[in-house]
């Protein structure tokens, strides 16, 4: 396959050491040459070799940047083509500098996902492992990130090709017994469909097993905090995330918008939105946020309700509270260094007792209890092993599930002796159903969308 | 020098396709050794090669991160030790997962700049270059890169230590004369003290007259954006800035923190301080924004005074006119669009013509003659020539500063045939002080107090 020169900055964009500029195609070595001094010219160079240097403006001979640059040789590279990587100062005009000079050669600018789009085309990884390198540098936690390691060495792609092979051969068998329609062989052929689907349909079982906490740990449990301006949201957002990102002032409905602030409790992924105060409001700044905050509620899978228990129920709690009941709510019942003024009982009328945890914010107390109400609610108390497979990503949960209605289609024709060419038809959808999880049937449209939600430089 | 190896974070920390880990030190390579797994043994590598492979937790032996190590033996390193560089997956997880197994081994993490202080106290660089290596990494503007460029690649050493070169033969004649003190020998070591003081005061002065340009391209012109709430200071920001950082709405008082913003004009870096309006508030979270906003008008280089064309003048205003009238102001005439209210003529009491600058932010009208101004106001319209080297660093120009004064103190003391073992502690004085500015003679405590601004991981 022929294809361009592309150029990105691959690390992110700040002040630090160094930054790093990814240079992919055929002719990243000649070109690169062409602007970088050093002792050796880069297209002598060995593959996987460094080299200190300057990257030349080629119109004025004007030391752009010091550098050094190292050459990893097709197809030994991320992408299988030649690369260059260039590591250059840190902060914002060094990689702008560098990045001005390689736009002017035979070089442009890479898509977001296209050096990873690259080394899928080329078959250097499947599309599973591609999704899994996005998943590694999107991870927010050590277990997400372990579960998307594993994914980016292919241990699904593992898991799904025997599935892939069971049914390819299933098919095969099917084709071979569509030209001898004899009744002996027909009956023959629908038992092994139903025994080869039922047999996939199993190990497809065990990996949606996992997908439930696949999806947390990959995403986060998205937990919302709400309750009345004043009773301590802010406060719990800091106590959990253990910095002052949101103020926390005195003045109701000082929190002005939604705030996000990813913790880690027990190896759970939080994923933590701070809402502004839920109530009405005539301040057209604070109604923003208000909105916002109603939105943020919705999509959440997890609720931390926050009363003030040195307070009686207001009317507008009591009101959430009916509208939240059937969610996953924790009521978390704060100042109990307070006098209690709180009528529990009302509470209990919505909620379970263990869903409740009295807490302490400005003190510090309760955050083990609440902890434990979490991990309780979403794993009954602890997480599987490591060395399970998760299937995290939502994309793969839904094919794998679609994977097997076709093979429950094909079972239950079987089972009721239609046609032996209408249920080809529903194995041949589950191996391509399969078969698109890992990219070998995906159409163009479904890995160009896939690979632009990658990130710049990747 | 025996030193310990040290490791840190080298690229910015963010979501990006990869993170880079650098461990300096002599057990370097030992230690990266066995934590890493590849085709290649590390401490069995070439310097300047690049290698594929994980980071292994010894412990466990399970995979941490895929990664490419790149070794760089002593002396050809940054830092002229033994050094390593870890290429991970970006995100915080993966530099987070790669930084616990080093620091488990025989490594420590390193101080902010210290791997640029061990290249300065192993002599690959002198002090000046140190200190642009972090003017490279947070510049600002193309000038100010370029500047810091040069002084990295050591031009500004190149001319202090001819100065000082002058000025160590000058004291050496002095301690051969002061053992004959005979009349004439002595009139003619007082002129050669006038002569070679008044050329290296001839040459510091040459350099200072780039200091104040130099300071501004480094710094770039502190501005702040100031006016009653409304007027359009926040559009204005934005106009500049060519984005949507600070919220723009219709409500009065809607901003409500100083905002930075980086916009380069004509070449000049500004550093624009969006300010809450300036206005007395009873609303104590606008307050505190308010206050906040006093201290950046006091610090600012320049002030931009927007006012409404379309309403006359207020109380506030006028009272804030006398407030900075002295200062630098441009005034900025807004809402050019609709019809005239403002009285010019107070205006004129106060300000030039050429400080008035019409515009209509809300049409992007008016920012060429505002960037014009601006331009205009400090640097006579136009910059100087790209080849000059400036002095930009508020040290270098202090102690350059210094040794003139101390120059000038023995030229006096010469003309007045003070004795000359009293005007030789000038003239040394002087070559100290040139010291000071490349390193030679810099004290302990300004190194670690130079080194400690520097950021992690360079």
């Amino acid at each position: 396959m022929v294809s361009d020169t592309i150029a990105a900055i691959a690390t992110a964009v700040g002040e630090a050491s160094i930054s790093v500029i990814r240079v992919s195609g055929p002719e990243a070595v000649a070109e690169v040459s062409r602007i970088f001094k050093g002792r050796v010219a880069l297209d002598q160079a060995d593959s996987h070799t460094v080299h200190y240097g300057h990257i030349i403006d080629p119109a004025t001979g004007e030391r752009v940047e010091e550098v050094l640059a190292t050459i990893m040789r097709a197809p030994r590279s991320f992408t299988t083509e030649d690369v260059i990587e260039i590591s250059s100062h840190g902060g914002v005009v060094a990689v702008r500098r560098v990045m001005d000079i390689l736009l002017q050669q035979r070089i442009r600018i890479a898509e977001p996902g296209e050096f990873t789009k690259r080394a899928f085309l080329n078959g250097r990884i499947d599309l599973s492992q591609a999704e899994g390198v996005i998943d590694l540098i999107r991870s927010k936690s050590d277990r997400a990130f372990s579960v998307a390691l594993k994914q980016v060495e292919g241990k699904l792609s593992r898991q799904i090709k025997p599935l892939q092979q069971t049914l390819i051969e299933t098919l095969a068998h099917i084709e071979v017994n569509i030209d001898y329609p004899e009744h002996d062989v027909e009956s023959f052929t629908s038992d092994l469909i139903k025994n080869k689907s039922a047999e996939v349909m199993t190990e497809i079982d065990k990996l949606l097993r996992t997908a439930n906490e696949g999806k947390i740990l990959r995403e986060g449990i998205t937990t919302a905090i709400v309750g009345r301006p004043n009773v301590g949201k802010s406060s719990l957002l800091n106590a959990l995330a253990h910095d002052n990102r949101a103020i926390v002032t005195d003045i109701p409905g000082t929190t002005r918008d939604v705030i996000e602030e990813y913790v880690t409790i027990n190896n759970i992924p939080l994923k933590l939105l701070d809402t502004a105060g839920i109530r009405e409001t005539m301040d057209v700044v604070e109604k923003i946020g208000v909105e916002r905050s109603r939105g943020a509620v919705n999509d959440a899978d997890l609720l931390l309700f926050v009363l003030n228990s040195s307070e009686p129920l207001h009317a507008d709690e009591i009101e959430l509270m009916e509208q939240i009941s059937g969610r996953q709510v924790i009521v978390i019942l704060n100042k109990i260094d307070l006098p209690p003024q709180l009528d529990r009982s009302v509470l209990l009328q919505h909620f379970d007792e263990q869903q409740i945890v009295e807490m302490s914010v400005k003190d510090e107390q309760g955050v083990d209890r609440l902890e434990q109400a979490i991990s309780s609610l979403f794993f009954g108390g602890k997480l599987e092993a490591n060395d399970v497979t998760y299937v995290s990503n939502v994309r793969h949960i839904g094919l794998l599930k679609q994977a097997k209605r076709s093979l429950q289609d094909a079972y239950e024709a079987a089972d009721q002796f239609i046609p032996i060419d209408m249920i080809q038809i529903d194995v041949r959808l589950a191996w391509e159903q399969l078969g698109e999880i890992i990219g070998d049937s995906a159409p163009d449209s479904l890995i160009d969308q896939i690979f632009s939600q990658f990130c710049l430089g990747k």
